[in-house]
């Protein structure tokens, strides 16, 4: 029986401020990755996110970003890796202790925004980040978009690792992501999305915009919340998958 | 042989501003408290200060404080236990995590600045502040005001504890510190300084600015390092010691 | 013919976050208290927000608080004088170039959350927030909770002021606001509010919890956005009072 | 008779924090640019530096860089114009007020960091920082990089502007300065620098490396003041220059 994740980005909130729909989605979802306090989130909203993820058996991952809450982490910066290892060290190192207080583990590492898209294409940058989580957590599963340089760099390290598909995103035909601002790139019908999700899993391989099959080891989907229309999309993939006896269970 | 543990503030620089100086410090002390970047410190400024600690086998402790980077964590804020407790969690965890990177652990706990002085008198925030440090570090050494509420806390809550002293400031008779602004609150002179600790040491006593001597469990002496001044008392106090036949360790 | 002011708290979003009914209470209310980032609001939503403003032709306000974006200067701050001043005329400074690129100009000046809760009581600390205003803007209007110490300090100053009543909130004798979390100290329900202002304009008086009536010099009611029900709160109260042929209308 | 200006970047303290030596730099410059509280400065810093400039009779720019404490606005940061051009404004109105408050004026603008090298390169970013400040202060001077795209960018808009050189620094046939990183780029001798500048503003031109001559209109010298040896040059290139009969003042 095959079986895929289903993860999203969760723990969005900030101080008052409220982002996505982290309750609904804790009961679709299967992992969940929860930011760190640099683009996003704060101790309090960390807590109560991973104390949701905990009572719905949800899998908890860390996802860090660059030190920008106004810019949401969406805005590139250019940090010496250095800077940026330790910055990858203080976040899990914080998402850790939230989750230990909160009764559960860190299972996977996630990155976020600006600093996932520059370590999709930059092996070195995304090599940086995993050393840095290794040195905290060696057995950390990595989260990468696969067939990207993100995967090679978790491959050549030897990381744990698993790959990752988008299920509201069109893909280019070396796998990826087709830019959000052309007609096409965002899926928004649920069926459409659950459809080549249904696809694409029986396939073992990334459909993409040109029709191209190209395989792919991957063992998560993202999908997101921020809409009422993303958790309808979520749902669909779920209900989708397990209409094709797909088991929809966590990675870890 | 009796000994004593001496420590002191470190890691307080914050980006490209430096304050402190710790590569002098660690030649005399033997437990270093270091910012964990809210009040002070970032992940590199730790990073840096727990390595030279690692080399200098300096113990390494937890020094959170309020989320102030402009006033330094010394205003006071009014924060609801639950979110301060998260903070707590927070710092502790990023610190248990660079000190892992640098090599080392994190051994003891010290509230900073305005956190600091409100949990010596304040026995329910100093509990609030344990409790979330225990949390993610059941072991952990709480360094508390000798002979104060804060003390109190730690031994209703059964917390590794030790009595701290301070090696530059007068005292009251119950124990607490002289005024910061009161004239002879602060001594500025190494020899002054040095004797007094030899004194208290040797009795096992706070002697308070009255004269009286205030049997108190104290098993580590606060000194500074921001001026050139505060070193040679930091200096001085090590030597009285020492020549007194102390030895001067860590508690760890 | 009686006329009134109408003043809600806006621009209280910050980057991806938003917050509060801001479109929908510009066509309600005469005068918009404008977050200037600090606690609440950046740059592109101060932008945002005074363009708006200046569209409906709404009185714009800089709304200053206390640098605690987690906490949206809702927690109280022991801040030095001369650095609450200086925070002051930042804050003020930076809203009135926002407003000049939107057309429009800062015509008064309210305190935000704990920051005003404190010198609502506090005079030494009303006159330090109005003194630095009126450094900055000499004309400045000052909204001041009506017949408290706030409003002391602004008469005491020569301060242009305009005294403010709370449209959802209960009073008591001394004309404080009835604490929060009190049975009864938040009104709910639009037409109780709307006629509680009715009479409070009619008779230039605060009605207080016990019912007396305590001759007050106001000329604003604050309403809230934050809900779906606080903006029927406003228009109850707008139009409850246009019915008795009070004009609504900013005091600039 | 000619003359030139000097101009130093000032008021990069920070909190606690000090960095730089603006009582020194305010006896030999004519022109301090102050930062605004995004890359460093805060409220006090600005407060007192513009207090000092007052009373030492050096003018005030104001010198807005990115939102990054940690990074000193070092860090290149991909920010859209609109978000900049709101950040810009936002800055120098906090400045201007701050300024206004010290009993002085805003008479210039120059750009901080990554930001400045960003634009200095970048004609469309720059004009969005000049746009952004003419919205606010439509006769501020702009202080440019001389003979690069920045310029051209002022000329272009018709700002007012001031070209700039380094005293510090070596200069590519292009007018762009030598790469920090490589040998002999960066000046540390006082005769040296001091030299060059006597050279530079007798021939109105920038000598490069290779010994060019590039005909260059600029008004000021950019000297640091970081160490004693910056402090050094600044003092040796103000001499050098009175020594040749140039009036060493202020452009405003």
């Amino acid at each position: 029986m095959r079986k895929i994740d289903l993860n999203a980005d969760m723990g969005e909130s900030f101080g008052d401020w409220t982002l996505g729909n982290d309750a609904a989605l804790m009961g679709i979802v299967t992992s969940a990755n929860i930011a760190c306090g640099f683009h996003a989130g704060d101790p309090d909203v960390m807590a109560k996110t991973m104390a949701l993820a905990v009572a719905r058996g949800v899998g908890i991952g860390a996802h860090p970003g660059f030190p920008d809450l106004q810019g949401f982490g969406r805005r590139r910066m250019v940090i010496a890796p250095e800077t940026l290892g330790n910055m990858i060290r203080y976040q899990l190192g914080a998402a850790m202790a939230m989750a230990r207080a909160a009764g559960g583990t860190i299972g996977h590492f996630k990155l976020h925004g600006a600093l996932s898209n520059m370590a999709t294409t930059d092996m070195a940058l995304a090599q940086t980040c995993f050393a840095a989580a290794r040195d905290i957590a060696p057995e950390i599963i990595m989260l990468v978009l696969v067939n990207t340089p993100m995967q090679t760099a978790a491959e050549a390290m030897g990381c744990n690792w698993v790959g990752e598909v988008f299920a509201d995103r069109a893909y280019n035909d070396d796998c990826s992501l087709v830019d959000r601002r052309l007609p096409g790139a965002v899926i928004h019908d649920p069926a459409v999305a659950a459809q080549r999700m249904r696809d694409m899993v029986r396939e073992g391989a990334i459909i993409t915009e040109t029709g191209q099959r190209i395989a792919a080891n991957f063992g998560t989907i993202c999908v997101h919340g921020d809409t009422p229309e993303a958790i309808d999309i979520a749902k669909a993939v779920r209900r989708g998958l397990e209409g094709d006896g797909v088991a929809v269970r966590g990675f870890g």
